[in-house]
């Protein structure tokens, strides 16, 4: 394509050689892509449903080679958009290299593309939230995708689908439902397997302990976060107890029950086992470099009683409020803003069914069984819907991949979600790639120095196989 | 798989050169397949929605080798299943050589599968007719063989998918859709590309011209068939006119205008081509072979005036009356009751946008523009919908199909409906069969000692590929 790329070649093809592979150049001077809105049919599915919503989506073609290079359309996932054209900085540093134009669409409900504003899903609003489905979101990436070539005059350009998490589930199942439009597509930290039947329970929390366990501290670090629970319980058991843990953690409203607070912390350690990057980054929450290790720093020697209770909020502090800005926290949500909660709460009660549990004994938290019962109980009460388990496996295929084509499943050993993901290469075009010391979706984050080897790595096989989607598309489309 | 899969093999490659191919023999021995009904959800896509219909399937297990034999299931189009049962024999003819099952599902809103009994769609009914559309049917099928699987213990057997016109197009887009549940399609005559802009719409009818010609008296009843057009508009303009025509084609009820009985006619000859079988059938209507044959054989010399109108009266008689026991002609309706018109007229107004028209030039029928307008305008009136034509397109990529695997599409070039059809190979494993002398999938019918060489041929070639995808499916089972 251009020397660029053929320099490119011969560094992936020495890189696991050399080691020390050269790393993408961090790409900052990229210009802020534009704001597009797309009128959306409500119901794809639907002939004879005409309403519409506007949805968001943002381009740019500052490094674009007009009617050549490619489309990098990042699909989507649960929250502003903006949050993922912040994070999402490989697209970036590698755009001016392929001469891409780079899109981020927004998915429905979520952000500033709501049909229905704001109000948020419950027993009340059942109606106006049938239309948030994956499959809703892909066929709007499919209308926005078709529009933008036909605008463009360039039917034949190729397009490849990006995605991280949940948006990386959705990048690959744009390939496999949709490969006439999408050529490609890296699913970063895609835990498409992650359905009952499909995935232990256990083994989410299992991972998010070993990155713990795995600090500088991580023995005891373990121990003291395994000991809080009952120390939490025999607090609260005191008269007193709820408002005592409101002060030690300074809540914002006092605590009504000792879950409350067991519950946010468990929150926490497991968000940030996702977002355990090797430098400072701002996705889930502001956070220092390894902000585990961080972590257990202040849970390094054993603490009792109300000690122990100190050491937890210093340690909590570290995702809570590594800006020291945060007055006092809000225990009702663990996760920043950028990911709505309950918007995926619904969507998990209703077609996105991924089972956790704990045993306390293998993992570092309170047991607590997975009930299917109890899951389909509270999804009712909470927003009118019975859940379909089996939908999204029947509908996605799940791990049964062998009819799909050009995607790479990347996956690091410090994300819990890679026990959900594709973990063995499927074919020749479906491959799997294991990022050893990296979190969730660090490959698609700007290069830095402080990254591992297996995600510089990774980077230079996803750029290879770009290109060679690239080359397949523009064969066909000669 | 067996001897004579082998013998097969060794066959189908000689066959080219033998000329003389080996026929399938036809096996009329099956016992009907045993009727199931299936709970199926009405809508797929709208999590929030529970309601449920019962939707039928039959299965057969006469042939199947439990454990080891695929299913062959067939993706039931517009119409009751039965007739489908009854016009499949391919399926029935090597159902025994690969030891299936054999499944047939009926589309959902036809037969007896209708979520609202018999109520028709119109622009009172529109609310009750959101869910007829080809993306819920091919969610009943993921559904039913994933449920069969599971129910039978062996998630892992092979399926094959058949179908023929629009139950091809279903049969291909279930591979294309859902590759982890269907190993491989048979689309025969499935027009996947008879959308706007990707076929012209006059070519459907030159076909139709075309098949007319080239009988023994072909230009001489193409040359009547022109004619007569303005003959009945003359006649409707005289006296008694619409009285005269009644009584010459024996209407039912009396005639309103000219149109109603040109359209009739024109359909008469339209389906007439589809079905130019070349042996005794009954799959529209009862016919003798080659109809089309012996319908020009009543036009076969020069007619004027009344003496063409009586002769145009015997021809149509050969689509409308072959049993002889028709008393009168309802010419509110051309196909016969096993192809449901009004569900397909709506299915046709909503997403199956296939347009057609005429020149009177290169065809012989009446000049008809096609006009998107009137269309909407139509569509709007009847049904209360507008059409979305793009929309199959977007979903299924019409004849942009390189992502794809596993399909053979067949053609015959007596049948109309090929000029939308995939007449170049696209892949190794999405391959294209022209069959020479035969009309809309002859292939899928019994075998027949009039079948033309290429529909032998075909027959071989799909036998060799289902072979093929029974044996991957072996393999990535294994």
């Amino acid at each position: 394509m251009n020397t660029g790329i053929q320099l490119l070649g011969i560094l992936v093809v020495f890189c696991p050689v050399l080691i020390s592979c050269w790393n993408l150049p961090r790409n900052d001077n990229y210009t802020y892509p534009e704001l597009h809105l797309f009128e959306q049919k409500l119901d794809h599915f639907n002939p004879t449903v005409d309403t519409t919503f506007m949805q968001r989506y943002f381009v740019s073609n500052q490094y674009w080679k007009k009617g050549k290079g490619p489309i990098f359309f990042y699909t989507g996932n649960e929250g502003d958009i903006t949050a993922f054209i912040n994070n999402t900085g490989f697209i970036w540093d590698i755009a001016p290299v392929f001469q891409a134009m780079v899109v981020f669409a927004e998915h429905r409900y979520y952000g500033e593309s709501k049909p229905y504003g704001d109000i948020q899903p419950s027993v009340n609003t059942t109606a106006q939230y049938g239309k948030l489905t994956a499959e809703q979101a892909l066929a709007d990436y499919a209308e926005i995708i078709t529009e933008l070539k036909e605008h463009l005059g360039y039917n034949s350009i190729p397009v490849v689908a990006f995605g991280g998490s949940y948006g990386g589930m959705l990048s690959a199942w744009m390939r496999i439902k949709y490969g006439h439009i999408v050529n490609g597509a890296i699913a970063s930290s895609a835990p498409v397997k992650y359905f009952p039947g499909l995935t232990n329970c256990e083994k989410y929390n299992q991972v998010v302990t070993s990155d713990f366990a795995s600090t500088a501290h991580g023995p005891q670090c373990v121990k003291n976060i395994k000991m809080a629970w009952s120390v939490i319980n025999e607090t609260v058991a005191q008269a007193g107890g709820l408002r005592k843990l409101s002060e030690i953690f300074h809540t914002c409203h006092q605590l009504k029950s000792a879950e409350e607070l067991t519950d946010w912390i468990k929150d926490c350690w497991s968000n940030m086992a996702m977002v355990d990057y090797p430098y400072p980054a701002n996705f889930l929450n502001p956070l220092p470099g390894w902000p585990v290790n961080v972590t257990c720093s202040y849970l390094s020697v054993p603490f009792e009683g109300s000690d122990l209770l100190k050491a937890m909020y210093e340690a909590v502090s570290v995702y809570n409020n590594y800006t020291g800005k945060t007055p006092c926290f809000d225990t009702t949500s663990a996760i920043s803003s950028s990911i709505s909660n309950s918007l995926w709460d619904y969507q998990w009660c209703t077609e996105m069914t991924m089972p956790f549990c704990a045993d306390g004994v293998r993992d570092m938290f309170l047991p607590q069984k997975w009930s299917y019962e109890n899951y389909v109980k509270n999804c009712k009460a909470k927003y009118g819907v019975i859940p379909r388990p089996h939908w999204a496996i029947v509908n996605f295929g799940a791990g049964n991949l062998k009819s799909a084509s050009n995607i790479i499943f990347l996956n690091g050993d410090l994300d819990p979600w890679h026990v959900g993901g594709i973990l063995e290469d499927v074919s020749q075009t479906v491959i799997s790639i294991k990022m050893w010391g990296a979190a969730h979706h660090l490959d698609l984050r700007h290069g830095n120095k402080h990254d591992p080897i297996s995600v510089i790595e990774a980077r230079h096989t996803e750029m290879m196989h770009i290109k060679k989607w690239i080359a397949e598309a523009s064969n066909i489309i000669a």
